[in-house]
């Protein structure tokens, strides 16, 4: 039996835009979470008993795939299906569609369990799981992970303090807020001249308030006879890897 | 003849609150200026046609008053009013009630039209502003200021960086970007048990991007007899004020 597909309708809000009138990508992967989040309400799911079982469900990994960002006002379509789970990792895809049904950007994702009071991952209970219709494998995923950082091809690092805002129901930073960093590191000449097209990230620790996180980028390396390039990315605190990302970015026509 | 009143429907959604499951200040304020954008458009006065004229709505000042912050999931009516304008100056009213008719919040702003290449202020065309039914008075309204910042009394600052996304089409920092950095200046501690009840903003200068922010604040100052404290505070770039504003707080309840 395949998983429920949960739907909901969205218009696009100027603050979930930027100068660029375009949806930024942190607000995308907010859009795209609208669906899961509704979806679990409406299974009597919410965050406040998963909470109250000292448990959160927290992101290890996304692999957002952009075909083109929704503009200011623009109505939408997010959906989502919690595909499988196996004892530790819990699997969702995500859409968003245009008004004509065309696909505007799709995210594969990864949750797992994690036990409040010892900040550890814990076994998903059937019972939080059975009823988004999910089905059960004992396989492991293996999506690719984005590549190890160099930092001997380090172009640009920026520090950013951890606000009280960046903070979620499972007290640490919400896995949205890594995007606006990941982006921020790039030039802005590169930001306006360019469109993103694929984010894959991977959350290896948690990051709290007040700490000081550095979000490092290396040259966007330019795809041979194409008008896309890849950067890669790590945010660090205390010297140790909190994330890696990897992002494809496709030039604009103009130029 | 009174000034049309424009309004229109929100829900609360999960991005918009913070870990307390209310919206946060800078968000209010987002969902408030929804209102106003929408008449905009919706008089084809589009930020793009302003744009093309090389001019810009800019904010210098907003008072916020805050009866209780919407929480997630709300459904609310967001309400606004161009009540006046002179040569210089518009004033806005704005409202968020919920579905009772409540009033959770009120916002009184002031809007100049700045010169984009000029970096400065400019007359208030009629045609622009007219069609909102607005009043012209000669008069330039008084609204209290915030206090100074008494540097004597600073109890923290923290920096900032100012990021790409926190650009708008002014290609300066949004006026709502300076809640977060006045909000996060305070303690955790006391963000937890205070709730913000009035918020009195006054921009001084733009701030850009790629900028160094210092925000600063005092120690609350406990209003004898009362669960209310009052906090000033600064925004500064190269030791030049940005804004400076004053904040109204009531200890929660359970305290």
């Amino acid at each position: 039996m395949a998983a429920n597909i949960f739907s909901e309708k969205h218009q696009i809000l100027f603050y979930e835009t930027d100068r660029t009138r375009r949806v930024t990508p942190g607000m995308l992967v907010n859009i795209l979470m609208l669906a899961s989040q509704d979806q679990s309400d409406e299974l009597g799911l919410t965050s406040q008993k998963i909470h109250a079982q000292d448990l959160g469900w927290v992101v290890t990994q996304h692999l957002l795939t952009i075909e083109r960002l929704p503009q200011l006002k623009e109505k939408v379509i997010v959906k989502t299906q919690a595909t499988a789970y196996n004892h530790y990792f819990c699997y969702r895809d995500f859409w968003l569609e245009d008004q004509t049904g065309e696909v505007l950007a799709k995210m594969h994702s990864t949750f797992i369990l994690m036990d409040q009071e010892k900040r550890k991952i814990t076994k998903v209970p059937t019972e939080l799981i059975a009823p988004y219709g999910s089905e059960y494998t004992p396989k492991v995923e293996r999506v690719a992970e984005p590549e190890k950082f160099n930092l001997e091809k380090m172009a640009a690092s920026k520090d950013y303090r951890v606000r009280f805002m960046d903070i979620d129901a499972n007290q640490h930073v919400n896995n949205v807020h890594y995007f606006d960093w990941i982006v921020d590191a790039l030039s802005e000449e590169f930001l306006i001249n360019h469109q993103i097209k694929q984010v894959n990230v991977r959350y290896k620790r948690e990051v709290h308030y007040g700490e000081l996180v550095t979000s490092r980028v290396d040259q966007p390396l330019t795809v041979k006879d194409s008008k896309m390039s890849i950067t890669h990315h790590q945010i660090v605190v205390d010297q140790q890897e909190s994330c890696r990302a990897q992002c494809l970015w496709e030039k604009n026509e103009n130029q």
